[in-house]
């Protein structure tokens, strides 16, 4: 995702240096303007402020804090804007490194995927330093459509599992309704339209629900990374206390789902979990 | 609901004749232009399609079979549109008698309440007959934005308690968001506008939100009734084996909102059933 | 059931009158020495006191007020002690055309099946007429080991959907329990003997268990009764607005599992609705 | 419970030496002939076997492996036995300590709570060094009425989650019975007695219930823990993608019972959850 991402910034004029661990990733960047860099090091010591996009917690920490990682490079005047998804702790822990250097730290997840990030509709969950997130606002309006600043380091990624909790729990009940609407002889199609035409319309029912009537889930997020998101919110909820029913009953339908082999499709396939087998 | 709905086909030139219980109430009505008959039976006479818009399936049972009721004035060539949310055996009563008469009978429950009404932005699910559906769909097109002709009598009330399942979820979860945003100590109004801008986005949550995160339920839609719905879909789901543990997890807040001596309020008062007792 | 209990009686020298829809099915009992009528009306004009063991609802009613039914051989200082299990309603209903008569009523239905019943080990879940429980007191204890009085006919039925709810909701956590125990190496069968042993060891785990681990279950109770029972307990509860979050889960099981045709397999197939499906 | 299961040792005649962190506590055992050490490691040097009793799994950690901890004493031909509850993975971390000393190891949590202790009815679930468990079966024996060898370290942590998990839901779903037969009018007492005459009954519900029924919880197992224990054998089944949609449910109840401030209560006070609101 982060080269749509780059790409909307250079084409409207920003001055980008680029780095990827597969540098050929870089090149059609490179092509449309771009500089690039050999290391996280050199680009941070080059810019005065960096987005970090990577896949995973782990990749987050090495690009960061390891060896020619971006904390060499940085240093006071700087910023470091990760824009990865990142558990509350790691988000600390790379911000701890960063602003001991003396440079600013923003953690800024985004939600959206592919599409939106292509079309500069993305939607930045930033918490951190409030000066760097006022400095790369202009940056953020390119890439995205809104943006939230939440205070300390750790509220954006919490923020985040929140919705995904929702979206998870929303997503197992329209499964249900889909299925049940097929059982008495109604066309679910039919159900998607009506959906999508009241209080409850939402542009996830009406983007996935006609595959889903298909029994098809291509993958725009997948389910075992929606388990993984529920499983936390869940735990979230159950460090302060907050009974979550709902969301507790739907992430046993993503468990059950990932028990029958979907965890790398869309995960709107948690539907297959309310089906029943087929009788030899 | 019925006095907006009348009104919209008055204004647009309609020809039409009302009826109520409680004469006073077609007054204004009547001063726009309407023509007032003292039965339902006088007015079914009258009329070439009469629109039956009923509080409960039990009124709506009297309306059209009771003494001087709408069934004695049917006969053949003309329509009954029951646009009462009534349960699917009800809904077959009526349409027995009416059609015993030599009459049309179309089931056309409604999604949307008294706002959409005034505005003429109504969702009609309609089943039964489908030619009388065809006369009256320049009529729907006055009340409505959307309407849908679902088949034989009972699937117009059954696609109506399939979406009220999805929206009982779709609030109960909600509401697990709202109260874990605010004990993780996220405010929870920027979770109802991060929420507004995204996949997961429902004219529901924007219309709730505000007043679920200050404890306000006006009630639009009664807690109980939602309740009740659920219950209803349940039972139906029951009926076909198909397995809904996320709306089973959601009736059973809904029960205890009303334990809570929430009945009354609007059906965003199940969040209350999510709080923790303050203790002595 | 009816016949073991019959035969209790019989050995321990009690007058039995015996009728059955089906004559042969009471020629073994004759055998031993009961008497026999050729219809309901004619032994309870022969008995004081009568018992009535049907297999559902509708027999019952047959049975009780059809035609040359029990009812009309009832009068003024008889009793007729209903044993079967059926709903409040339908007790009530039968009690009313009983005591009309003059007689007295109770209903009595039995936790236990056909092997407490041989061995006079049934528990009687009693209400009604408090001077009839008493006369019978003696015949009860010769075909079970406890006995209940409950006070007002319907309290014998509710009380025993509460025993089922609550075993519907253990069988399903047990079956949780013994599918983890094999997922991460242990063997189901230890967990079966540790449970006995412990504070949470009842008769049903001992006796199930190590056919649940086999994946059979020989049908004692069957499954579908075990859900119906449910779905009637859920509703007791939801008519007082009492939540029961666990029963209502463990519902969705029983549903589960009859959508994979295991309705007339006993009750603890429920387990089933828990293993992932095998992938192709 | 360390004192009353090294008091059926010292009865028996065998030769205890005893150490706790607070000397005070060891005298009434001293009075009865056990012998003291200032030092785990001064009791491991002196004894073969050791059994080590502590509160968790810190406390675990540190008499074993801290300063003047048992593995400074452990030594080839010695054997150290972890009856604590910890966690699976606190268990190989000690274990690898003691086995590079050259000793074996043990983990054998118990089930069971203090008047077993007390009374040698404790339940063993022993795993690792199965030399080491036939060295100590005799006293176990003395300790306990049974014990289980379950193979490598870390699966007596895993049976106790599981056996814990199971009582937690049986606990919540026995609630919804007592408040059930409550509210529809039957003695909650009498639904105890019931229970306890048939298939359903367990110990558990004998020795509880009736306090239940007074809201009494006296603690014999905290709240808390339960919780907590409930919460691990979740992540456990979701470790293996096993769905325990049960337990998932009975979790949210306890949670919702810690925020009514019972978490120190005995666990049976769960029952709170599932009662309404007094309104005021």
């Amino acid at each position: 995702m982060g080269s749509p991402m780059a790409l909307n910034l250079i084409k409207t004029g920003c001055d980008v240096t680029v780095w990827n661990r597969t540098k050929s990733k870089c090149d059609p960047l490179i092509s449309m303007g771009a500089k690039y860099k050999p290391s996280p090091e050199e680009v941070t010591a080059a810019c005065d402020v960096t987005f970090a996009m990577l896949a995973d917690p782990e990749s987050a920490m090495e690009v960061a804090c390891g060896k020619h990682g971006a904390v060499s490079g940085m240093g006071p005047g700087k910023g470091y804007v990760d824009v990865s998804t990142v558990d509350g702790g790691t988000s600390k822990l790379i911000s701890g490194h960063i602003k001991a250097s003396g440079a600013s730290f923003l953690e800024a997840p985004v939600s959206g995927s592919k599409k939106p990030a292509e079309d500069g509709q993305l939607i930045f969950l930033t918490a951190g330093d409030k000066s760097l997130y006022e400095t790369v606002t202009p940056f953020l309006d390119i890439m995205g459509k809104s943006r939230f600043y939440l205070g300390e380091v750790g509220n954006g990624a919490a923020m985040k599992l929140i919705v995904n909790m929702i979206m998870g729990s929303m997503m197992a009940t329209f499964s249900e309704g889909l299925l049940l609407s097929e059982k008495v002889g109604l066309d679910p199609n039919v159900l998607v339209e009506v959906v999508s035409k009241g209080a409850i319309s939402a542009p996830m029912y009406a983007l996935k629900g006609p595959s889903m009537v298909k029994s098809l889930y291509p993958t725009a997020f997948p389910l075992k990374h929606q388990q993984k998101d529920m499983r936390l919110a869940l735990g979230l909820a159950e460090s302060v206390s907050q009974p979550t029913p709902i969301s507790a009953a739907a992430n046993e339908l993503y468990k059950v789902a990932k028990s029958h082999g979907l965890s790398d499709s869309d995960f709107s396939a948690v539907i297959e979990a309310l089906k029943g087998k087929v009788q030899s």
